[in-house]
């Protein structure tokens, strides 16, 4: 979540113009993601010669599998599909490859093997680290096509369907029997299950409902050489062998194309309420994140923190949004939502919890959502903060994992690093430990920059952190990856890329760092 | 679930009196395991003649780095460690190591790497398939020496611990911080943190917390070389690379052996309700499941359920245990468990659920327990018809997945195949679509055994579930992988493992076919 949620609203509201418009907002910002992409301005990533260049007798061989409608090389067609939502990543691929199926996918990727042409998987396009889009001639195999929904047992909440089906008509489709996805994120409009999958989409219900690895009950997935690895279970337990699935989910394509996938869903269930509550210190958020864990229990359903710069940017640069607790400025402010079976009860939970809170003194002043309408508002405020932080000018965007105890630290010393050139932002799903810190300055610079990496890495890197909790790594990070996994664990993960994709056609120059990947590194 | 529990119970309760007697209860039964575990009779699994003989020059190795106190050769211990405690499997190793920490782990696995000395992980030593103890004369490698807790976050309720922490050890010290361990078992006395992680246990809580994939946050693994692999990570959310620590979760020691755990462990709620019900038809059990998660939603944590023929048994063989519905005799029964922070709200909607349900004429009879002891019998009934069974005489005994609207099916089939020779009890978790199939004979038969296999695994493969819900390959179903995965998905963790553990000399003879394994299949 974070800059997702704001991109979906913008894509599922459809007008390319917007999206036109979020890519000039960027414009400033992606400076600054350019170099953080590249490393040095001058090392841009060179096109590996060991790939074959496309030909006219491969397109040939495609349309005779795929159809004419399947192979598009029209420049307009092809250059949207070359770019990333933002605007920051860009490829020079001539051909966008559309299978209906599996088989297709599988004559595709076996064909693309043998002549060693680079492949990069394409869902919906909603990444945020360039994982999705070329970084050069790659061919682009988009699962859009993919999109039919197989089988759902409503007794048990498990969903089969194509890989290329939209978060969002899934979503519509298993609330219409009762259930939810077990994620959300703002990106639902366009992005896909497959790639929420191959990406290990975090989003709004992880601290409810946990991670893909635990909801994602089978994939079908084709490997490298063609093979369609048939994995797809919808059992909830199964413990014969090696549970291959889980290589697929968040490797980002690089090891597999996964085309379909069951899924477990939560039954849905009738009562939300949200509350809006501000804290005089960091400490109190904490010890009110863990009063909300023992008190609201088992409905409790987010938790998310912001401090008060956030809200304040959020105050300027966002229309129709008031501050439900305007009287007077706090240090910080949390937005609680619960979710559960009982409207009048899980209200009165909620209410008492309140109560309790700000008789111990956690809680500064708050407010519970009264209708939909308010409680609209106060979700607004918390995903409003992205579109109100690139209104600004430049801005340093980091998605971090760590220990919640520690979490704000960072905030707290980057503050004090930039001083007065550059305004910082703290805000994120405490709940899950997961800060997104924000630098803001009217324009980018070096010395900006600076300052911030690598210490942003190294700080988080010295606390056990994660550098990317829910946005992967992408090409924009693959070369950091150092930053929060060992040297061991890194050799192990090139030489399963190694030995699953041998020519490396898949999603080439992304999540694992290129020297890893040398044909010196023995595996 | 089901044979652990109790065997938990018999070891727990710390007499190796009653597990002798446990093994004696068995001695019918195993026959059939035996059967089972090699196939035919006449084929037993040979030794490896590629794998080195202990020699006197490598327990003065292990001696110089574990010093004499962790090296066990000691005739009466180390042959209760090459016995499984059901006394179905036997190995016959010489040598027994206990290592107190993760470096002399690792010294020892990079020794018999370089020696290519067999070496078998093991844990609590609870298993029901034969994985933890030797086949032959591997080296037994027990982590029971490692049982540190590492840290506490009592904010976000995540452990860290050693390998070797038993769980109940581990549930009772999070229990006294407020929170509860994501599974439970009846083998918790004896198990071990590691162990469950190896076998993906599942257990009790399944159906409320999920799967170790889920709630599993970092791992320390020693490699086969005695690489040191840190994913020691207390993080929620860590999209950086590939998330190589579900390759361990569930592998059962043969890709590496788990040193240090950190785990999520869910806050502890105060309230627990449990209801023993009847239906008149399984059609009706399935309706109550589907309402259960939707009326009880979040606050329910068990739904297991017994056909008739379970609980005459029960009654009929266990001590002190009552039927709490004796008035007349119902096809099937069900439990369900509920667990909240309400004590007052939970039982008033279980009530009102049961009262709904009874209305519709999915429940015939019901009953909530009023207070401990009632609550205690009848989870008694359920857990005691494992110890029922092998009451009567031979048990051969399945493990299996099953889409829920089928889960029955095959016990009725079952009922038609074996006639008046033998007796087919169906439970399980029905909640997680997990089948206990018992048959049951006084002796035991050749004939029998033919009726049951292999239809029992062709059938639960033609249905697309899994012949290992919960308990593992092991020694036991490693050569039956094929039923549940595809030759593709067993050729993928064939090639994995031989990356991995290019010596094959962790726990050999299990999991995988050994033909999959052998040199001439390429990887």
């Amino acid at each position: 979540l974070d800059w997702t949620r704001l991109g979906s609203r913008t894509i599922s509201s459809g007008a390319a113009e917007i999206a036109t418009k979020e890519a000039q907002h960027s414009v400033d910002d992606s400076f600054g993601v350019q170099q953080r992409t590249f490393g040095s301005a001058a090392e841009p990533i060179q096109r590996n010669p060991d790939y074959s260049v496309l030909n006219s007798d491969d397109v040939s061989y495609f349309k005779s599998i795929l159809g004419d409608n399947g192979v598009v090389q029209d420049k307009d067609r092809v250059a949207v599909a070359n770019v990333d939502w933002m605007g920051k990543y860009k490829g020079a691929s001539q051909l966008l490859l559309l299978p209906k199926s599996t088989n297709e996918v599988s004559k595709v990727l076996a064909y693309c093997d043998s002549r060693r042409l680079a492949v990069v998987p394409q869902g919906g396009n909603t990444g945020l680290v360039g994982g999705s889009v070329p970084v050069h001639d790659e061919v682009i195999v988009n699962l859009g096509g993919m999109d039919k929904i197989i089988s759902f047992d409503n007794v048990n909440g498990i969903l089969t369907c194509e890989a290329g089906c939209v978060l969002e008509n899934l979503s519509t489709f298993v609330e219409n029997e009762g259930f939810i996805m077990p994620l959300d994120l703002g990106a639902k409009g366009s992005c896909q299950i497959g790639g929420n999958i191959s990406t290990n989409a975090g989003g709004l219900r992880f601290i409810r409902y946990g991670s893909l690895h635990g909801n994602v009950l089978g994939l079908e997935v084709v490997l490298a050489n063609g093979t369609v690895l048939d994995m797809l279970t919808t059992l909830r337990k199964d413990n014969t062998g090696y549970d291959l699935k889980h290589l697929f989910v968040g490797s980002e394509g690089s090891l597999g194309i996964v085309t379909k996938v069951s899924i477990l869903t939560p039954a849905k269930l009738p009562s939300t309420n949200v509350a809006f509550l501000s804290c005089n210190d960091y400490m109190s958020c904490q010890k009110l994140l863990l009063a909300a864990r023992r008190s609201l229990g088992e409905i409790l359903s987010a938790f998310e923190f912001m401090d008060r710069q956030c809200i304040d940017l959020a105050m300027t640069h966002l229309e129709g949004v008031h501050n439900p607790l305007p009287v007077s400025p706090y240090k910080f402010y949390v937005l609680i939502e619960t979710t559960g079976s009982d409207e009048s009860y899980d209200k009165a939970k909620l209410e008492a919890f309140l109560l309790r809170s700000m008789e111990d003194g956690l809680v500064a002043d708050g407010v519970i959502a009264q209708d939909i309408s308010q409680a609209s508002n106060f979700w607004r405020i918390r995903e409003g903060i992205s579109e109100a932080s690139v209104k600004v000018g430049a801005v340093y965007k980091y998605d971090l994992s760590i220990p919640v105890e520690k979490l704000y630290d960072i905030v707290e010393e980057m503050r004090s690093r930039v001083g007065d050139t550059a305004e910082v932002l703290g805000y994120g799903h405490l709940g899950d430990g997961n800060l997104h810190l924000n630098i803001l300055s009217s324009k980018y610079s070096d010395n900006i920059l600076a300052q911030i990496e690598p210490f942003v890495y190294e700080w988080t890197a010295g606390h056990r952190g994660s550098i990317s909790a829910e946005h992967g790594l992408g090409l924009m990070k693959a070369e950091k990856i150092h930053y929060s996994k060992s040297p061991e664990a890194v050799q192990l993960m090139a030489s399963i890329k190694k030995l699953m994709d041998p020519n490396s056609i898949l999603n080439p120059y992304k999540v694992l760092p290129q020297s890893a990947l040398s044909p010196e590194q023995g595996s």
